[in-house]
């Protein structure tokens, strides 16, 4: 199985079961959103590395090292931060087919903690969420994101209604050059 | 060849040739430092994954997916970056064994250009960089660092001498729970 950039792979992982392959697009357009934010200078944005536990490598004479084995490892953190307006920004992002709910299992508890603590410090902190089904794409607030994870970790409800996201999230722009517009809506929220 | 968590290949692949295993040491003692801070809620600072371009992946039937195959890519921002008392914080480090001076041969052209946009941005952007031999750390501010860096790209000197670190940088203290305590630099310089 070959994986040029590795991306499906880490995709299809055990972790991720419940996304779809789509779940790429979003991803895509997250990181041609921030490229075009680096090239315009209007933030530094980025993508962390997939974390990888390497077991194994091999230093051939003459050319590169070759990792011969090691693991996807769960992230302590969020997916992408970075700073826009002399303001830390850190966020996660996610893609759902489902048509009534996010199901909140793709996030995990160090990803909750971190964003809890991200926003204790003054950060401006949130979830990018996309349902493919209705090419809808939210920006959810971690202040409004983290009561459901605490009435989930009570044994309630194990997701957020698609409704709830509707009204107290943001609908994302797509523009051409800006496929997940989310400094628009963080302009309007914290500037 | 073994290496249980992969750091130490990292630090001896040939684009650290110039920096010895004991870099290991400042990487650990700078990740216990910001584990410290994480726990005593003074900071969100983590040290990025290293990025690893995946070619290969296996998935065996009731294990974990086994990537087979991968490379080393070269990092395209710092290594470190979080937020302190509302602040983004951004910052690499290296360790030499010179004694005379810290060779800019280990920071890349990509480095750099983050840097610049970091200070540009308004975020709190430096260097530790720790001389082996003298058991000396020092935290030398993007914008005193940057001058060194054009003058080797308009052909001058390939290092910043030790005595213009000692003078326009910064010692951080050693403590035992802060083993690199850069946050008393922090507060020191901008708060």
């Amino acid at each position: 199985m070959n994986y040029p950039n590795g991306k499906r792979a880490v995709k299809s992982s055990p972790m991720n079961h419940s996304f779809s392959n789509r779940g790429m697009t979003l991803e895509e357009d997250i990181n041609s959103t921030n490229q075009y934010y680096l090239d315009m200078d209007l933030a530094v944005i980025h993508k962390k590395p997939t974390p990888v536990q390497i077991v194994k490598v091999n230093y051939p004479k003459r050319s590169a090292a070759v990792i011969t084995e090691a693991y996807f490892k769960q992230a302590s953190t969020t997916d992408y931060n970075g700073i826009y307006r002399n303001q830390y920004v850190d966020f996660e992002a996610k893609e759902t087919k489902n048509k009534t709910s996010f199901p909140l299992a793709n996030i995990h508890d160090h990803q909750i903690k971190h964003m809890e603590s991200v926003v204790k410090h003054g950060g401006i902190c949130f979830m990018i969420i996309r349902f493919s089904f209705y090419s809808e794409t939210y920006f959810l607030e971690a202040k409004e994101l983290l009561p459901y994870w605490y009435e989930k970790e009570a044994d309630g409800r194990k997701s957020i209604p698609y409704i709830d996201i509707k009204l107290k999230g943001h609908e994302i722009p797509f523009k051409y050059q800006t496929r997940v517009d989310y400094l628009t809506i963080i302009d309007q929220l914290y500037f």
